[in-house]
């Protein structure tokens, strides 16, 4: 079994303790972390020495809501306003991907998940499962995979509604093709879009199958004002009362964005031990401002997500980091709020507690999967060190992650991605794209005067 | 002459006209623009050629507010009440620095503006213009730069009190010793810090003075809640309509933050032509969210700038870029508030304008000063390209800025920082950084349990 033993570095475990080790060494055996602590262990000579000096080593990166499909949709709809974002610009572009568009997607947003330090992502869901699992099992990247699933809703695309039947057994094929595969990296889920687009037909039974195959349910909860007045409405309650009627809040539930909770539906989250993934800059961008420090206090476990290439448009989970902060201090007008260890804690070993994964991943120590990140802070943009555990969420960029390993793997190491050609997916992400945007006949306004 | 003619770019000009060059070329004789246009003019044996398919030019960016001299001190305030802010971190650090310090740090700081795109700034006054002076002369960015002048208030360090008139004479001295050097590069404002330490005799006289020497006023207005309960105390009035009363508000007054102002102050500034700085990260971070797109309706030249590095932490203009219309978009909940190409003309030509220096910067034309930004858009976080415009505010990052000519002089070539040495800046940041912390007597509370 292949050793690896880093050492020199300034270890940020994340376990339960919030240990630091300065001039601290990790070992590796195969996919696991053997050994974590301070001062260097006996050297042997099966073992790969790394020094990692005037280093700083994390857990990798959690993104718990990413639409690895809409990666060839970004910058298709800035600026415009949310009904024209779905029905104009998202919906006739995700209803004209290919599996094969789907895969090369999956490939682009996986590149830039590897790159800005991300260990493990949640998808949503596409249309192509298949297409996503390819991507993910060469990227060597875990996932959780999910089917973007709609029975009903007004202005949907024809081929993208389905009888509810027909979504569910789609959702269990994908599951028994994809669930446990590339050694386990790749696990399904059970999506539901949103209470607009899904019956409460297929909400309860999706919910009984995610329970039956012990998986959970990725779903996006109370993201805009109007769904939950479309809720009251429809269903004579909210998004979050309907689904604590349905017995569909639980602890296997990802309620992804959650900007419009009251204080009851905030006690009710964390007495049904939901799981919630903020997406700050997609959330500022159309949805609002999430009560992200209610729910921390409630108890509830909050991670990061960065949404979609259409909603965001960056990708980058560091990113996502300086911005969580910013958006609650400013909200709140309290500098005090979220200091830089909960934001840590949200992208890290909370994400694992939402991916149902907290077993293996999300934090140093013995026994848990080898995934971590290699940080160089010695640029610009990050020195000097006086607080080094704030500098990694209000001064690190993406440009300070210098390596990231995978169940002992590098999938990037000094800055090199070494499991895939990354400017062979380049060129053919962009001839997709446009190939995908033509088909959709989707046309933007010009922004300046082209010549 | 040096002529150097880039071909084969996607150009944004920010000209009058807003033309975009698909394909397009520049010629560049000396430190000017030369030509800017469609198609390849006819190539000489005298010009140095760059091909720059693929790649997208814009005008080097503009930072309207960077306190160069606490770049020392990022990491030093993270998560602490205001006051905590000032008066134990902020104050104590700045009074501790030498010139040397001054000088090492605007260094530091250069280098992350030029690796953020950023072709000139305005600096709000550290303690040692001489300094910041011999920095940004090394560095080639041009910068205007201020002297921090504080003659009352409550908790300023003794050391940091001057009298009104030797507050004014230093600035004077200053002034005449730098203003225009640099071949131009550098210039000298008169600096107010806040109300809250300035007293009416120096703001009047500083803005008489101004006026003599043709330059501007780099002053803090209506920046928190306190500040505009303070003047209406002391003053009878709110910070700007007290400076309107003393003659202040006027085309030269670049105003930073305002984010208290009332329709009332918002038509003031617009009558007055002030100038407008605002700091998206750091308003966020513990000031509010500012009214931009009021004022920008109102005809107000509002710019961007990133703040000091104890107070964003990022120092990055092309990271204010993306959350500027974020924050703007989440406080409306509208999404079409502050549109991509708004952004771009805020970081360009506003900017350009609240420098009292669009004569020679800020678009790309002939005859103007030949700084620009060369960006390579093919990494997994820009592709697709669908809107070009957009994803230059909402998904380019640091990484995409490849190369940066200031006066005709790359200033950064294929990511290579040309006119100083980065490595032994970082060496001596470092220790100048923790010499001063440990000469102000700061310690910091740790946030894990550091072994």
């Amino acid at each position: 079994m292949p050793q690896i033993l880093i050492v020199n570095a300034t270890i940020v475990t994340m376990d339960s303790h919030r240990r630091v080790f300065e001039g601290g060494s990790l070992l590796i055996c195969g996919d696991r972390l053997a050994a974590v602590g301070a001062g260097t262990p006996e050297k042997r000579p099966e073992m790969e020495i790394i020094d990692a000096l005037g280093k700083i080593i994390i857990p990798g990166l959690i993104n718990t809501h990413v639409h690895t499909s809409q990666q060839l949709g970004r910058g298709l709809a800035d600026d415009v306003p949310l009904l024209t974002w779905l029905h104009e610009r998202i919906w006739p572009y995700e209803s004209n991907m290919t599996e094969e568009d789907s895969y090369v997607s999956t490939l682009l947003c996986g590149i830039e998940q590897i790159r800005s330090g991300v260990m493990a992502f949640a998808e949503p869901g596409g249309q192509h499962v298949n297409g996503m699992g390819r991507a993910v099992r060469e990227l060597g990247l875990p996932g959780i995979l999910v089917r973007s699933t709609m029975d009903c809703g007004a202005g949907l695309p024809p081929q993208m509604v389905e009888a509810t039947d027909e979504a569910l057994s789609i959702q269990e094929n994908d599951l028994r093709r994809w669930h446990g595969q590339a050694e386990g990296r790749i696990r399904v889920w059970f999506g539901l879009r949103t209470i607009f687009n899904n019956s409460d037909e297929l909400i309860t039974r999706a919910k009984s199958l995610a329970d039956r195959y012990g998986v959970g349910i990725h779903m996006h909860v109370a993201e805009v004002k109007e769904e939950v007045e479309f809720a009251q409405q429809t269903r004579g309650h909210t998004t979050v009362e309907h689904l604590e009627h349905l017995g569909v809040l639980d602890k296997n539930l990802l309620a992804v964005h959650t900007v419009w909770l009251t204080d009851h539906e905030i006690e009710l989250f964390a007495l049904r031990k939901v799981k919630v993934s903020h997406n700050p800059a997609s959330a500022m961008r159309v949805l609002g401002f999430a009560r992200v420090p209610e729910m921390i206090a409630a108890g509830i476990p909050v991670s990061i997500g960065t949404d979609g290439g259409p909603s965001n448009n960056r990708m980058s989970l560091v990113d996502e980091m300086w911005l969580t902060p910013l958006i609650h201090k400013g909200r709140t007008l309290d500098p005090t709020v979220m200091p830089a260890q909960t934001v840590l804690e949200m992208a890290t070993v909370n994400g694992a507690r939402c991916l149902l994964w907290e077993d293996e991943i999300g934090s140093l120590e013995p026994g848990k999967k080898a995934d971590l990140v290699i940080i160089n802070p010695r640029t610009a943009n990050m020195l000097p060190l006086h607080d080094p555990i704030a500098n990694l969420v209000s001064a690190m960029k993406t440009e300070n992650i210098e390596s990231v390993m995978v169940d002992g793997r590098w999938l990037m190491q000094d800055g090199a991605i070494l499991t895939i050609n990354e400017e062979e997916i380049y060129h053919e992400a962009e001839a997709r794209a446009a190939a995908i945007r033509k088909r959709a006949g989707i046309t933007l306004p010009p922004r300046f005067r082209m010549l």
